[in-house]
């Protein structure tokens, strides 16, 4: 059980549903988190922990917003660098701490990641990422004319969308792979990493967010692991979720999924980007992704419970 | 000229005296400061680069406040963490673009870093650090009620004063070491670190902030740095500043630059800790420490401009 792993928290890992969301109950949610990952902690295999930031880049979005005028704008690629800083503290510290209570001492190190994307990716053309605050009209229209799209929900009122173009490539795989070799226990990628685009020789950001799974997917093709691990809510993926058919998927085979995917049993934005995380992970590297919760987290790595989606054809 | 270096940036090397700040200005001078740090940067040094982080800690706890309510507030600590994600962010990137230009091309890694501080340091019976926006008496009166001390100053307004307490030791300086020995390009203890205290085998962030000065020779030391550069917005420090007696101070000995500290020649806050951290440095690590700015940085690394202190006791 020393296989190197990328695994990639939801940005639950970090909030209560329901409950507001304070600094305070993220270090405590976190550490239980981080608690139920034992089996994954205390094995010393080489480990990159990647993040979501959704509700944090949320709040950072409306601080922005509530001091125009008077503190700079931040834009959003800049919100997921200050987001990098503020989960990966978080990680960090939680982390030393669990350890510190196993009696296992490792160094941790979190990594600012830039995650490189294609300008004309057709993400830019239609921004289709829900993110921040819900506005009202009247405040929608003020948003607008900051220049940012936005999208009514359903009695939820409006709220800006953001391009979610693909990553392509990460700057910083280089210091993962020497920090992985040093023995240290790396986060990275945090909230699919800081979107920017090559311009010639030279980088810069763009306003979007890069999906913290596909982003980890293609982080651990290029560090060559043997394994990803998607931690969500759920104790794994379903067909027909939400629906008097619901049945839980447990292994299955790549082609498999890629037909489940399309035939749209998976929510957007929720289970359907892990699926296609999973779907690509799986296939360039040739190992399992398992999807699950942290409850079920030691069956899931014995293969007795979570959906694992894996390169050799199984039967269902 | 491979010495193994700590470069330690002012907060001004992002900001423009009178202009307001903004991201894109950031990234401007940024990249000014950059290009004019070839001498350090195309040599292949070993480079450790730490960052003030004032004024945009100052804006974040401006987003913060208007936000009170709406979004969850952040301590002071966390707003440090979140600095250390967005100039790290600003660093990195430049970095890359202006090596690009050089066709320099050496993997860069922005790492979060945590210093302990000890939870008896006086600097929390007596917090004394301003940081922040200027309050009027009646906005004071309500930053008060939320528990945050303040001091007044003279004709500006009231104004947060916080805990600075004195950097014991840095997490990170194992992740840090490991990544100069793979030829990475740190940056590193940004805005002076993460404070945290330990408590037993815990860790834990206090709301203070450690002066990036004092970090930064305690980095160097631990590093086994053989220089340390301060650098500034004035060429040298000086005697007798801004007194009609005022003269530029050069090369000297630790034991006269102690003389002029206790003598008060140093502004508080400003080149006080430079000279603190100069003598704490060099004398530690019997090599020497240069302030300067941009401008001069080529003739003081060849000791023929900024101030330079070191260990071995010579005449000015």
């Amino acid at each position: 059980m020393t296989e190197r792993t990328i695994l990639a928290l939801g940005g639950n890992a970090f909030a209560s549903p329901g409950k507001p969301l304070t600094m305070a109950r993220q270090f405590e949610f976190a550490k239980l988190v981080f608690q139920s990952l034992s089996p994954l902690l205390i094995d010393h295999r080489e480990l990159v922990i990647s993040h979501g930031n959704g509700p944090q880049v949320g709040h950072m979005l409306i601080r922005v917003e509530e001091a125009l005028g008077k503190a700079y704008a931040v834009p959003l690629e800049v919100c997921v660098a200050e987001s990098e800083g503020e989960l990966g503290y978080v990680i960090i510290q939680t982390l030393h701490n669990v350890l510190n209570e196993w009696r296992q001492h490792r160094p941790i190190a979190s990594i600012l990641t830039q995650v490189v994307v294609d300008q004309k990716d057709s993400a830019f053309e239609s921004p289709t990422k829900p993110i921040g605050p819900f506005y009202t009209d009247e405040q929608a229209d003020e948003v607008r004319q900051r220049g940012f799209p936005l999208r009514e929900e359903t009695g939820r009122g409006f709220r800006r969308v953001v391009p979610s173009p693909y990553p392509r490539e990460i700057v910083d795989v280089d210091v993962i792979e020497s920090l992985l070799r040093a023995g240290v226990l790396v986060v990275a990628a945090g909230g699919g990493g800081i979107p920017v685009i090559r311009d010639g020789e030279q980088m810069r950001g763009v306003e979007a967010v890069v999906d913290k799974d596909l982003t980890s997917a293609l982080l651990g093709e290029l560090i060559d692991a043997r394994l990803m691990l998607i931690l969500t809510d759920v104790p794994c993926a379903y067909q027909d979720f939400n629906t008097p058919n619901q049945s839980p998927i447990g292994r299955i085979g790549i082609a498999e999924a890629q037909q489940l995917l399309n035939e749209g049993h998976f929510a957007e934005g929720s289970m359907k980007p892990k699926i296609e995380a999973a779907i690509q992970f799986s296939r360039r590297s040739g190992c399992r992704t398992i999807i699950c919760n942290v409850d079920i987290l030691d069956q899931a790595l014995n293969g007795l419970a979570g959906t694992i989606i894996e390169q050799t054809e199984k039967k269902v």
